[in-house]
């Protein structure tokens, strides 16, 4: 696990010291926070923060004075069908805070997600630690051969333990150059600013990230999606798996509405339709493109 | 006040549930949750949740692991150095729902911050109350002679008088007719969403809003000038006495850089150096134009 | 029509001064600029400036050194694909801006959305015009018995008259009583900014919005939908009428993939899939609650 | 220079096809359309396309039907009142979109800036090309010893040599490596996405970059400060030059209020009014920090 005994025992501090407050808890958030839940070989994400439970979003919708909550079912009802009818602003009422360590590949897609506050450990003005990703065996794939931008088959044997060198050794020789660039040991060490340029895209960086319910959801739509590169994946899916225990009705319509829900165009619904009403459909009467139809095939395959 | 037994029964119940948290807690803040800070004649602000205290802004900072903080001081020095050197991305790490309760032309201005999320009470969906704003006499002010968009003199006497009868009875004549044109006692009701278009500004509306500190503290800095509206500067002045509670170390860095700072130009800072260095420097010698001199002595004047 | 003779002329002039540009040009576009196309019964939309075309899309897709297309079936093909797996950042290279004239509660759903840029006429620092929203007799419904945010049947005969006689006769009489307010004939006048509030939400506000593709997208999806209030209907399907000549692809695919489209839940495929092997799903063996049946139920029924 | 003869027609084509426009024409911003400026080894920033001008801003103000405008004295005037009051809405009205090759380190800092529309070459999808950023002679410089995010001294003759063979022999290495592994001669080649994370932080990427006129002036403020690290500083203050051409009262005003200008804290305008008034004032009894009294002093001294 990634964190020094000097960062377990802060950690520990912090789990100790419950205090007494007048806002919203959520309990299934309270167990999360300040936990590391380790994703990749030495990333994590932990919850530093968070504003607001499943009661937040309909108390937000309905612009209450108090919790505003007749019954639990009612809150549920309300919650799938603000989801359902798009509605984004009551979801913008929870917040949640994270701080994430992840290699600098992944942080540069991370961020292209605009609606979140983000403050970066910065390698001006400290010292990056010698920490890098390299590939788990199953993670090491060859370049898709019908996917531009996707995997293939797994590399194996020798051609999967001569990139793992590479990797390996070309990040250690990086760090040893950083190292020696920066000393001042009887020389005058590089400003760090520009020092850092010789690291690689699979050092590790961390950040804390803050952003609304409705965001991270879009968040998470997007990068635990199937098409998501890996190594993005397994933070959205991490962090899937806390929002599931921090507003348990909210995570549920999502999954339902969005994850694992599916957009038809008009061109998809006209050829269901056509197909409900019995009659067959082929790609040439679909009025698809070629690549449309494909993707619609492989959706509705039986 | 503008609160109902039973909208107050909610808040005392909310008041009274205490529960522990892990969280950052401000205690400053809790004493604040939930209570309505009345504004205007019949509007409010309340704080409904909030995320995180003055050490959060550090530890952002920081990146830390833990609280991140050796001492107190340290905290504030740091607090004020981030501020003096526009590092706006710690300050986003804490956040603020308040619940507010406003006319609609307060509204109006108030929306034109994009970066906060809101949650309004419909008029599409629900009813409005019979709720106007009408000037207190102190503030029934005359066009300004010199400022366009600014207030001269009171209104006194008679003319004052006939000012707050239009007012009074043009918004208790307007929501009669709302009222008759929405019943359904006799006749088909007419929608809501239309029945609303004969409502006049100085109705109340209210919403939940929520917002990072950074950008409350650029809507506190624009709205709690002495050149915003009075009505609005009413609110702002308000969640001003709050946030001070809330972060008092960043609150007091806000005041000293923002509120109470200026914003020199290039030419303003000449004309300091040159009177510093014992010269004379009249309009003429400035360079400014006429309305950048008149801002610029009226700021300096003795 | 709303315009002034002097209006007319600087809209003409400007029409009659074209100069060279090396932009990207959209024919299309040009014959809309500047021209006001009457939406309600005062208001407007008109095109004031626009960056980009189709190709933009693409290129940035592309990040291109030139025009970057070979042939334009590629062109509206990738178009389509872009839409298609929500790839949002090339149409945001596509930059409109309108002039609008509307009524102040369309306004306000309008400024909902905010990822775009607004300049409104200041009623702080100008006077409005009379001018007022009255809805045509076929606009004027009741409200909806069964959908809490909607209309119902049309008002007709003496229950429409009546309520067409209290929106005109409460806007003329709060519109004199403005004037009589601001007037300063033998009197103080009152601050504009004060005088105001006593103007119904169906007088005429005008504003300066620009925005990109994208957004505008976004806007016209939620706003061009049959669930929308009429009255910002009438701006958005407009607007959808200049998109179709400025963007030709991205506006066809925009039809096909969002308007016309559908999202379905992970529900909702199940029970077509189990529909399209020839089961029968009824409401009780669908998982669905009651209102999402009902809906599912009114999209697929034949 | 870092173009092809491919790239080089594609921009000669683009430059030769004038077309006419009925909208607002920059004739300075013309002049740079789609040609290259080059910035640090091998990057540019080029203009793609860009919306509005100088009157632009100040019809948008005025929402205008025309240009809006009698004399360009007006304008300016107007312009300057504008950015001295923190007007935002009118500068927002012009746009403008930028190709830009920079180094992946500064790509790192510019995507801080995140009111912007991005679209990034995509490294999951296409080889990145053998380009680094090798610094100067002139700006290979040591750690601050004062500064933790500054620089002190140059280094030179052995040290220096010994730096830029590190970072030159790096970069190639790890250039060797990346196309080894994606190369699929004799076996499977790594997924794009994977390779690319052996590559250092100063090899170059490239992107299309859209912003609104006042985002800009943010983002020319923070990165043409003196405090800026330099490489990402070159890339604004070509940016600069570009601006003053575009839009010249908006970059003057921008010049005078906000890069030449200066936040005065509270305690410092106290401090000014003091000495006007013939005070001595010194550390003690200004009520500075000492930080904040040596950054006071140093851009106060005679």
């Amino acid at each position: 696990m990634p964190l020094t005994p000097e960062q377990q025992a802060e950690i520990d501090e912090l789990r100790a010291g419950a205090r007494p407050t007048l806002r919203a808890v959520s309990e299934g958030m309270e167990k999360h926070l300040y936990l590391p839940h380790q994703v990749l070989d030495h990333g994590f994400v932990r919850v530093i923060d968070y504003m607001g439970d499943d009661a937040a979003i309909t108390q937000a919708a309905r612009v209450s004075y108090g919790r505003g909550t007749k019954t639990v079912n009612t809150d549920e009802g309300l919650i799938r069908y603000l989801m359902r009818h798009w509605h984004s602003t009551p979801f913008e009422m929870c917040e949640v805070k994270f701080h994430v360590k992840l290699p600098v590949f992944v942080a540069r897609q991370w961020i292209r997600h605009r609606t979140a506050n983000v403050n970066e450990y910065s390698a001006r003005y400290s010292i990056l630690d010698r920490e890098f990703y390299i590939p788990a065996p199953e993670h090491l794939s060859a370049q898709s051969a019908t996917n531009r931008q996707g995997r293939g088959a797994l590399l194996e044997g020798a051609e999967a333990a001569r990139v793992l060198d590479i990797l390996r050794e070309d990040a250690m020789r990086s760090y040893d150059h950083y190292e020696s660039m920066l000393s001042d040991d009887g020389q005058k060490g590089l400003a760090r600013e520009l020092a850092r340029m010789n690291l690689p895209a699979n050092i590790y960086t961390q950040w804390y990230w803050k952003v609304d319910l409705h965001n991270l959801f879009h968040f998470l739509r997007l990068r635990a999606d199937a098409h998501a590169q890996y190594e993005i994946r397994a933070y959205a899916e991490t962090m899937c798996r806390i929002v599931a225990d921090w507003v348990p009705f909210a995570y549920s319509a999502f999954e339902d509405y969005r994850l694992g829900g599916m957009q038809l165009s008009a061109k998809g619904i006209a050829v269901l339709k056509r197909r409900l009403a019995g009659e067959t459909v082929t790609e040439e009467t679909s009025g698809m493109s070629k690549g449309e139809w494909r993707e619609f095939e492989s959706a509705w395959e039986a």
